[in-house]
């Protein structure tokens, strides 16, 4: 079966643009709202609404409206297994934009971080496997009714409802595992919605009379269910646990179960040779790395001393031994991090189809 | 020109397994002189020859040799551009045997280093530039006439020349950059010679009269001219500065000259596609970033207060905030350091087609 090539640069360049606004969005947002404070406004964290007024936040707001919708359109185009991980250049997008806009200083490991995030992606997208074209709603209900597909999600529905009803009342409010499996098990399920509806969409363009197709409305009835339980407990798992925690652990597992979810819907993993394979998870495994990187470091600052010599300027003359170093906390980074974002900012995650925090 | 993919593999397997001899022969030497230090001999260092008697040690100096055998023999099979990047596998063996065998901890930066150096290694195996294959001693010959490898050859022997008599004797002792760059020209010409040789005495065993022709005598003398520059220049940098200075800057320089010296040589890179190219170059520079990681944080011991709470056992219930953390000097490792291997052990790199120092 032919893949269309066309398609698949289409569906990365909105995969990729998408990063690009949702990563912007929050440095705007958080612009926004230092503006306002250093005004003296009530913080949003304390119930005010001052920032309805400022414009720098309305440009966060439009700038992630226009990244989800362009992540929705990606997968219309490309196969999940591309558009999904891609969501990581979204955090290399806002820590460059920070460093530079919001003067965060980003460290070593911030910037090796970053460094592998491109790497991995990069290969990612060389071996991105080349997901059967589904044309149409059509092929795509028969996708759907296809025996290993709905074994997976009624063990995705099963799991979720124990996890609910059973795990989260007694471990959701100790263990931050459980509600990011929530949003990331029915994520999965998203992620199949949007699949489809953006190939309805395309045919509606098309002229096709897909309004009057029950799968289509099935599908949105779908998606607004799975959406909203996403919301809810991504902000749940906000409120309790910090951002920098949340995001790792949601990317790797929003994106494991949403690779394991088109893998079984579209088979692609079976019509890739070994070296796609290998390749994939390998590029998979590097974003994953330089997302901790990013991540598990943030507040330490390595100064210059941290460094081996020979990172610094004019060393010389070095004798075997052990380097000298320091390692600060980085107090500015902490100053900024009480500011908070708004906790309508914490939603973005929820929008379904597009998994990173900030 | 068809590849034989079976060389291919035969050459990706000796160099996997030199990398595996190489990295377990500083265990065994190091271990050998701990176990002599214990007993209370001589040091090395100090000018004992105590370790002539340590089995440990002996078997330490015939793993190395075997490894660099391998290495030698995987040139004649697979492109250099693939055998010589897999250099940085020593590395990984002999970090994680040390933390085995010799209890040096080995923290969270090494830990992601090493994974690293697996999926750069990984990735660039898959996208290892397919040669031209050079069957014989003679159509090598065709390929050193070529001019663009008498240009780079000139090129490559009028900058050692000029780092050698101008540079190295006003900078070599303060800056490290003047002693890497000489082994790393040079060690570009090394390899050539070593693959010549390596297809020469692939020939010689199906029965061609080789050893009359005067290419081959040509690429001996050739090849100990070539080496004993780079033991010489390498054991001068490992003098002066430190091993974990020495050691990723060799690595980079190194790789990088010898893949642009097969490039010139070989022509290989005019038959990738895009995808192969931008693969290969992603794969290396993981493993660049891999190999910083292994050693620019080697002194740093990050506690376990230091990671994010998430990563530590029984956390729970965390709220927004900055992380604790303690960063303190890893003394242990530094005790060890000071029984440093005895001099003759670092030149191991100056063999020259394998370039990692421990």
């Amino acid at each position: 079966m032919e893949v269309n090539r066309l398609d698949f640069y289409i569906g990365l360049s909105l995969a990729v643009g998408s990063s690009a606004f949702i990563g912007s969005s929050f440095i705007l947002k958080k612009k926004g709202l230092l503006r306002l404070a250093s005004k003296g406004s009530m913080r949003a964290g304390q119930g005010g609404h001052a920032y309805l007024k400022e414009w720098l936040w309305w440009a966060g707001l439009i700038s992630m409206g226009t990244g989800e919708a362009a992540n929705f359109a990606a997968y219309a185009f490309a196969p999940a297994t591309l558009v999904t991980p891609l969501g990581a250049l979204s955090v290399l997008v806002s820590a460059v934009l920070s460093s530079y806009f919001l003067n965060e200083r980003l460290n070593v490991h911030g910037k090796i971080g970053c460094l592998l995030c491109i790497l991995g992606s990069t290969v990612m997208v060389i071996h991105a496997p080349q997901e059967e074209e589904v044309a149409s709603l059509s092929a795509m209900a028969e996708k759907l009714r296809d025996s290993g597909f709905i074994v997976f999600a009624v063990c995705v529905v099963g799991s979720s409802l124990v996890l609910i009803f059973a795990v989260a009342p007694r471990f959701g409010q100790k263990n931050v595992l459980v509600y990011i499996l929530i949003c990331s098990v029915i994520g999965s399920l998203s992620v199949s919605c949007v699949k489809g509806l953006g190939i309805g969409i395309k045919e509606l363009f098309a002229g096709t009379a897909v309004l009057k197709e029950p799968l289509f409305w099935s599908l949105v009835i779908c998606l607004v269910i799975c959406i909203s339980v996403q919301i809810n407990y991504l902000n749940k798992a906000l409120d309790i646990f910090n951002t920098s925690i949340v995001t790792p652990i949601y990317y790797v597992f929003f994106t494991t179960s949403v690779m394991a979810c088109s893998a079984i819907l579209f088979k692609e993993w079976l019509r890739m040779n070994a070296d796609g394979i290998v390749g994939t998870i390998s590029g998979f495994l590097t974003i994953i790395l330089g997302i901790f990187l990013l991540h598990a470091f943030k507040d330490i600052t390595f100064s210059c001393d941290s460094l081996p010599l020979y990172l610094r300027k004019g060393s010389h003359g070095l004798q075997w031994g052990q380097q000298p170093y320091v390692a600060l906390p980085n107090h500015d980074t902490q100053a900024q991090d009480e500011l908070k974002l708004p906790r309508e900012g914490n939603s973005k995650g929820g929008w379904g189809t597009h998994q990173i925090a900030p």
